[in-house]
């Protein structure tokens, strides 16, 4: 066992189904929200739970820097280390990397980084970054690639294309290699997974030693289309149990990236769960799920609703604005999570004034709540058949 | 219908008994989390709910800077502001002023102060102090009173009291003036509150215009017994429904305080709420609660949490120390709060390094749950009679 995928519903391009992982059932389309240092900001594990979160995202980079991969490998593993007992993805690190600008540099072997913590030296490479995910333990680990900056010229994205192809295939060797070395074969793992036998250890079942990670491909490309087509064509050459679209969000236009998005999902197997990385606002994740999209993350929500920006059914709404200080009525009077339920518009217009925590907490709630609820809706809609209705009627624009 | 005050159970000095408050009943002794600015500082009100709090503190002075009075009192008051339906008590803003130091000039008219926030100029008098507490609307408001420093000699100790006991007068005057103008009467109401009766609006009730706050005396007199009797008999004299020991853990040996707050407790009447503001270590609070004290307040678990500094059946842990990194265990094996029954001691000092929001979430959700056991278990004990044995068995010393 480590994955697998089917889907049940289509409508257009678009298709609903779910994803089976050793951490138990993702139903797609999915929104993965970000828990980057292995937390999402401020929320604890049990409310992601109730927000329906069947799938969270890890940071490779991070993790390797604090607490590290040995101590989480030691611990059995990032579910058990964080008490998640569902599934996780982690990045490979190299997205991160690459965001680090001048704290780096690339050579064939691999790249050299000084850490934002204290500037420490590191060196990941395609076989670093896999023994790091595998330490950490996430269902499905990613390759590790070079994000192609943005704007490139054609022969610097080619070049950087073939790179990330070339560290695909040592990617995958090294995971082949190792991938019995996932620590919940040397750990317990939850007990909630019924595709798991074995002697119960508390809320935990040990491991029978045969389920494994899996290992995504990542396209790459630039905004070239012939070479995201053949990007696309060779890494599934290469053969991935998933697939994911990378490079963009980088800078572009928004129709750039839905152009690229578009060229690139029909060069990938249509059995197979397809990710876009690092995507997008509410409308964005709807329109991307409606092109056939299966899996998204992004760290929006979550830093948006630090900022105070909260996403609502009748637009964006930036509460530190004055006009809601004596505003009764819920954030989002069509929305059902806990902060809508009992929070004033003037309560958490407060919070973020005067900087209290809590206001970071029910943001963060709300606008995941928000974004899950979007998800559920779409879903819903593919099994209603309806896609070209959810996508105009999903997402109303904010009022002017 | 203000407050009513039965204890129904003794153990020594020790009474355990209930409190009901035109926002549901307080089972006393009782500990109060300080929520200063409508916010127990990163806990969502659900939480607290679960935890169990019945009653909360709010700080006159930070409300009154921000949101204002006017704004609470605009949004029905304190209770529906922070959508909060159960009991809530304010201090009278004189202690936080009395903290500012250098800010802040006395007189007998009242206090000049300048804001913490901008430095802008405020003035509180007795009646000023007691009509901002009637705008927030809390079921407990406070005197105001002059926190004496410490040390401080004979007479101006004396005189410091003298000046308490003329602003109790009139705050007691004012409040009874004013007292119907509690936001109550003009805004609904929680519906949970069965006293109330009137017409339902959404989830509150229209009040019936019958209910008032309480307001409280505070006995002064610093660390000297002769004025702490005098303060007490005349305070007692000007006649409250509760009264407060203020002017401790102002800086005193805790055997000082210790021996202030038995020598007070005997001249305030043993069929009224007994308040001692502004303690203690979770050993005070049991060791006051065997005095007789019925009411305590103290920002130490919220700010211990905040600092990493946990509290545990075990004794004190600092969970910011390296030795934590690999622990599997829970940080409390006899606690079975949220944190204890999922997350080691690994995880949470992963997150205090790192600095997440979730450790302040979570060590507050940690502290407040071993507070409110603690007086659990302190009520259950005086109600079992055993006066005796509760002090050295509820809480263990820290193990060397």
């Amino acid at each position: 066992m480590s994955i697998e995928f089917q889907f049940d519903a289509q409508a257009g391009t678009a298709r609903a189904g779910r994803l089976l992982t050793p951490h138990g059932e993702v139903e797609t389309p999915v929104f993965m929200p970000v828990g980057t240092a292995a937390t999402v900001k401020s929320v604890p594990q049990d409310v992601l739970e109730e927000l329906g979160v069947q799938i969270l995202l890890g940071n490779t980079y991070h993790l390797y820097l604090r607490p590290g991969v040995e101590t989480v490998r030691t611990l059995g593993g990032l579910h058990r280390f964080m008490a998640w007992p569902r599934a996780i993805l982690t990045d490979s690190g190299g997205f991160q990397v690459f965001s680090l600008n001048e704290l780096r540099k690339v050579t064939e072997e691999g790249v050299t980084f000084r850490s934002h913590l204290d500037g420490s030296s590191h060196f990941f490479t395609p076989e670093s970054a896999m023994a790091a995910q595998i330490g950490l333990g996430a269902d499905i680990i990613m390759a590790f690639d070079e994000c192609t900056e943005y704007p490139a010229d054609r022969s610097r994205t080619q070049a950087s294309m073939e790179m990330t192809l070339r560290w695909a295939e040592r990617s995958k060797k090294y995971f082949e290699e190792h991938k019995r070395e996932v620590p919940w074969n040397q750990y317990p793992v939850p007990s909630t997974q019924r595709q798991e036998k074995g002697a119960v250890a508390g809320n935990w079942v040990l491991g029978t030693g045969c389920s494994t990670q899996s290992l995504f491909g990542i396209v790459q490309g630039g905004m070239d289309l012939a070479l995201r087509k053949e990007s696309a064509e060779r890494t599934v050459g290469i053969g991935f149990p998933g697939y994911a679209i990378g490079g963009l969000s980088v800078g572009e236009p928004r129709e750039r990236t839905r152009e690229v998005v578009e060229a690139t999902l029909q060069y990938l197997p249509s059995d197979k769960p397809r990710y876009l990385m690092g995507v997008g606002t509410p409308e964005e994740i709807v329109e991307y799920a409606s092109l056939g999209i299966d899996m998204m993350d992004c760290v929006l929500p979550t830093r948006a609703a630090r900022h105070g920006l909260l996403f609502t059914s009748e637009g964006k709404i930036s509460i530190k604005q004055a006009r809601y200080t004596e505003e009764e009525g819920p954030l989002d009077p069509n929305c059902g999570c806990r902060v809508c339920r009992r929070y004033s518009r003037a309560y958490l217009r407060h919070l973020y004034a005067s900087n209290e925590v809590l206001a970071q907490v029910l943001n963060t709630l709300h606008n995941l709540s928000f974004y899950l609820d979007t998800m559920r809706r779409v879903r819903h809609s593919i099994r209603l058949g309806e896609e070209s209705r959810f996508l105009s009627g999903l997402w109303s624009q904010p009022k002017p």
